[in-house]
């Protein structure tokens, strides 16, 4: 039966996303989800859209649309919405990188651009970061068959930024488009939106599932240039967003005051994370998103991951064969009381 | 710009689907959602899940496994949900064909399966049905590079069946899985879930999107061989169905009552627009779906499609340029109500 399935498929490992426990008591820290509660605004906006679910969704999210484009100080028609930025991903992989040709991505960062690959029989290209998690000169270099890079900046598990102005040397050195995942953006100083307009090659992904407490949802959106916009059109299911999550993203979007707020206690705690982590003998990585990528030298990590599961508390346990130190944990930003009792069991534990 | 885009994508039309008027009051009668609104569990259903949207959802949708199998008479593992059927299809279509390789359709039928291949860079065989709508011999032929075949039953624009019997002898013959898609099932006198287990080159694929009322949640899922469910997930976004479609949808197919009631509502409807149309000199194709296709050898139907449209009945237009009579109308399967305002608008045509 298997010899029907494509070589390619059959023969790649598949993603592998973080576990998602489904019931118990428990802290969970493993997949950079927001502790909080998302937005009030959105039961009244999912009231609304229950009442006629039995109407198929606006093909084009357009009220998503408008009001992500006045938040942002972007045309409506530069913004096209995702069922998560995973469906993004793909239609972007699936628009522009045929089979055999190659993808770009740096490493260590996030494995699923691989798999993207993989399922489209395309190759993929990992660009090691230098030590300091910027880029080499490689990363920018034009190779045969490149037909597109992902830059996730916020890059994980690092935590860490490359600036404004390298990507857009970056953009300007490469002969195919850039993805600039900014899953995490929203917990960084600085972002890239307005440079899509004057870099066209440019292309930014944003997601829910982070900032807004919208991981439930499955809810992201694009900016890009509307000649890019209208072929990604044609490679996204027609009806991709659910009303529910285009209305309960509306919402969201519009209730400023929830996002600074939760903003501004999600980088408290890092701050405090950083600072405990680092007394307890982990190497810290200074983090710009919701999680921090904690190492250490003297002992393997692997135990305190598994010890913490024991406990209820998960972590994410992540291996890099090919970079130094080759594993480590990267532990999302909960909320203060969650923090407490991971930073008291690892005392336990250290 | 767009030379960045594959040739592929930057040459195919893109599939469009039935017009979503966003506002105003109309009939809507052109992409056969359901009249009622859904069952009232869902309600609850709904409000549980919003209070943990800030998490991940079960990216295989356990719940909605369990007891969708318990209604089908189907172990879970044989079950695999998406983000309406359409995710489904993209899955199946990415799995088993490559670029260059061949997906078979019947004609005229769902015109998604051609753009499905053209998105894959892959080849679509459409092959014409009988004057019945029966399949030719042609349908089960070997051909080089034939990788996958959608037969959808009850067909659309048609309504109509091919026997389980016939079904069987097709999978039987076929070198290649056989998807069939039951988008319309619920509404027929028998479908083929069953045969998965002892055929398992049959797949069959279902949505919420008609008989539950539910098109705004997108929700569908597939029955297949666990060792394609194993392949397929591979293939799928991690978190491809949000944890409100999960919830809904899960809700939705334990309430029988609704479903079953819902189902006669409809029928009886169907039986007496079939009726009344040929009253009006339509050829009605006897229909086991939610919707009847109407066609006219004395006039043309397109004046008939834009002048109910002028007056915010929308019904579908369609065009199949190799079948004969080439053009009609597929009207879907309203209120009473509605239907009664449909009618004595077309009487005004006539």
């Amino acid at each position: 039966m298997k010899d029907f399935v494509r070589k390619i498929v059959r023969e790649m490992p598949g993603y592998v996303p973080g576990e998602q426990p489904q019931a118990g008591k428990f802290i969970k820290l493993n997949t950079n989800e927001c502790p909080y509660p998302p937005s009030e605004a959105i039961w009244e906006a999912a009231r609304a859209a229950i009442s006629v679910l039995n109407r198929y969704p606006d093909p084009m999210a357009g009220r998503f649309r408008r009001a992500a484009g006045e938040v942002l100080g972007v045309a409506p028609e530069w913004i096209m919405a995702g069922n998560g930025s995973d469906d993004l991903l793909t239609i972007l992989t699936r628009t522009f990188v045929g089979e055999n040709e190659t993808l770009r991505l740096p490493y260590p960062s996030y494995i699923l651009y691989k798999s993207l690959a993989q399922i489209q029989g395309a190759k993929s290209e990992e660009v090691l970061f230098d030590e300091n998690w910027q880029l080499t000169a490689d990363f920018a270099q034009n190779t045969p068959g490149l037909k597109l890079v992902y830059l996730p900046n916020p890059n994980s598990p690092s935590g860490t930024v490359i600036s404004r102005e390298e990507i857009i040397r970056l953009a300007s050195k490469l002969a195919c488009p850039l993805v600039v995942d900014e899953a995490y953006a929203d917990f960084a100083p600085s972002n890239c939106v307005d440079l899509v307009e004057k870099h066209p090659k440019i292309i930014v992904s944003r997601t829910f599932s982070k900032s807004y407490a919208l991981a439930g949802v499955r809810f992201g959106f694009l900016v890009a240039h509307p000649n890019f916009v209208s072929e990604f059109v044609k490679v996204k299911d027609s009806y991709n967003c659910d009303a529910l999550s285009i209305a309960v993203a509306t919402a969201a979007t519009q209730d400023r005051r929830w996002f600074q707020e939760t903003r501004a206690k999600i980088l408290k705690t890092r701050a405090f994370m950083e600072a405990e982590l680092r007394k307890l003998g982990f190497q810290v990585t200074p983090s710009e998103a919701n999680f921090v990528w904690c190492t250490r030298e003297d002992r393997p990590v692997k135990p305190i991951y598994e010890t913490l599961k024991a406990k209820n508390i998960f972590v994410r346990y992540m291996v890099y064969d090919r970079w130094s130190p080759k594993d480590g944990l990267r532990i999302s930003v909960g909320t203060d009381a969650e923090i407490a009792v991971l930073l008291e069991e690892m005392k336990n534990v250290l």
